[in-house]
């Protein structure tokens, strides 16, 4: 031991734990259920922020990804990863940044559902003289953004595009698919997903114009996902470290949860049966993804502080920097006796949100009697 | 102009927009409030963390504060600041962190509601050699922390410290007061806060005890409270910036509010009345604080550029870069036209949630003309 080893018991809490054999376990079973039908990944970075994950996470360490702001495109770029989706609709104003981090060398591609997107990628491919790459977003359950496969748009997007810059293809996500529980349900949607992206891309094709890429996803989707026909690429990301909105759906279970927040006793009211911690919601995040599932898992699931479970405790409450444990409604399990200074793990929600709130994880190694790891995580836009 | 000045249409989105000039109103509207009652203010710094901003807010420049978190009392004992409470009930393993502050020359306080905190202060300013200072938290409306001024565990809790360490007073916070409408109900909070405070106060002396410190406030039985007999300091601390959540129990005006998420139009589906954004949760936070008050204002009032709120639009949903603007419901405004590009800024439920999302402020200066400030902000623990 080197007088810098970093054990569990040395962290000041609150703090962000990763279990890196769960998060190897989940990486490793999404790319088995993809590789299985023939299919390649693009892994959606927007979740990790981590250089030292994405490496674990990407094909080969650098292949195909995925971001949701340009500093992340920026850093990953940096970091050697050269084919990235930027997978927001672009405005105008960031193109200028796109073509930067283009010219050094990193194939970004940007996504848009509008012919004054397209315009804007050609006036600036035009200015640069470079065509920048972008795909066309499709709606495919109504979730959000993009244009629906059937629409006229869709062609007129596809048209501008490939005589001003460079069409590359079309992208669709079955946000709504978060909404529904269980393997068929997700099947459905992936179905629905995948139909809705190969007709898009029938339909550019059937109108003269190309589309080498036909890219769908979502974590829900991409694990229930049975055919891939007409499909070049899949996307997801929280799988990586899955939460408890993914386990409520049923995508995984709450021991296949990679990411805790570590937190410490600091009180007790013991009349109101409550257990006070030193992890708020600044540690936890707003995020209650599971007040509408079918277990309500308030602010997060209590575990000790080696990760197991502790039975029906639940965060009721988060303030900023206080979270009150108790005993989930209904339940007749005692509460336990957690003295000052007991340190427990909760597991999150929702992990895109609660890892957003540190700056760096604690990494649990897959040899649980070494030292912690301390991987950077970064933010911004 | 020099090649480095920045101004509001430079500016990347999404990001968060600091009214100079509405911060300064607000913080002089509650200094001289306290001060026309002979008060003393203990502003909390866990809404602003920048010291830029505490310069502005604490008496003198670097008066008494209030902090959340260990991080924050390193920063801004580094920054000058020399007499600072920790708000959040002790842990044993953080103290001798405290003390590593208050060995710099920081009088840092920290507070604690029960035996085992106060034998561990006790066994560490042994230990130290140094008789560590702590407040006794108490509970004056069932909110969260805190022992009851009656509860004879008081009389317990400030023997151990006077008699190991340093019994330095008491502290109440009304944390109930956010939760009902209006300047007379907070009044009615903010005398039950006093009383209950100079009651636990009283049951200290009568017990041989000292007590030279009674602090209470929160932001909205701060601005309400007219007689502070018996009390020693006042806390608040969103009050530097307000937000919706403070403007939807009545405590301040939506055009009081200092902070906003600048963000960009990035997209519409014009059939279901919809105008998607780049502030997503992730620049906003999953805070919705509003939704159980009388008006529901989503994840945020929606303002032009200029920052004048344009009537009953509100955003709608959020993920995590992607926010969806519409129209209230109910509302019979018509949705104005936005196209791409068009720049908006969004009111904040919370302002400490949203805040914590950026890392620095983009300061619109009072004199409206002149470029931009950057503040840095930290986060952390």
């Amino acid at each position: 031991m080197s007088p810098a080893d970093l054990y569990l018991n040395d962290v000041q809490t609150p703090a962000l734990i990763l279990d890196e054999a769960r998060m190897q376990r989940n990486i490793d079973r999404l790319a088995e259920h993809i590789g299985s039908k023939g299919g390649v990944l693009r892994p959606h970075l927007k979740t990790v922020k981590s250089v030292e994950i994405a490496k674990r996470l990407l094909i080969n360490g650098n292949g195909p990804a995925t971001v949701s702001t340009l500093a992340e495109a920026e850093i990953f770029a940096e970091a050697g990863i050269r084919d990235i989706t930027y997978a927001v609709g672009i405005t105008p104003q960031k193109l200028d940044r796109v073509a930067a981090i283009r010219a050094k060398g990193c194939d970004l591609t940007v996504i848009l559902d509008s012919p004054d997107q397209a315009n804007a990628v050609v006036e600036v491919s035009q200015r640069l003289g470079q065509k920048l790459p972008a795909l066309i977003e499709i709606d495919c359950d109504g979730h959000r953004s993009g244009v629906e496969p059937s629409d006229p748009t869709l062609i007129e997007i596809g048209t501008i595009l490939h005589e001003g810059a460079e069409l590359r293809g079309i992208l669709g996500h079955a946000g709504e698919s978060y909404e529904v529980y269980g393997k068929e349900a997700h099947a459905a949607f992936a179905e629905q997903e995948r139909q809705a992206a190969t007709k898009a891309a029938s339909n550019l094709v059937e109108a003269g114009l190309p589309c080498p890429v036909v890219s769908i996803g979502s974590t829900p989707t991409a694990h229930a996902i049975e055919n891939l026909d007409g499909i070049t690429e899949v996307r997801a990301g929280v799988h990586t470290f899955f939460d408890l909105v993914q386990a409520g759906i049923g995508v995984c279970d709450q021991d296949d949860i990679a990411l805790s927040v570590l937190t410490s006793v600091i009180g007790h009211q013991r009349d109101k049966g409550w257990i006070i911690i030193d992890a708020g919601w600044m540690a936890l995040s707003r995020d209650r993804g599971t007040s509408a599932q079918r277990v309500d898992q308030g602010y997060g699931v209590v575990c000790d502080e080696s990760g197991d479970v502790i039975p029906d405790l639940i965060v009721i409450k988060a303030n900023q920097e206080h979270g009150i444990i108790a005993l989930r409604p209904g339940s007749d399990a005692g509460l336990p006796e957690l003295p000052l200074g007991t340190k427990l793990r909760i597991l999150p929600n929702h992990a895109c949100a609660t890892a957003a709130q540190f700056p760096a994880y604690h990494v649990v190694p897959t040899s649980r009697d070494a030292p912690l790891k301390v991987w950077r995580r970064f933010r911004g836009w």
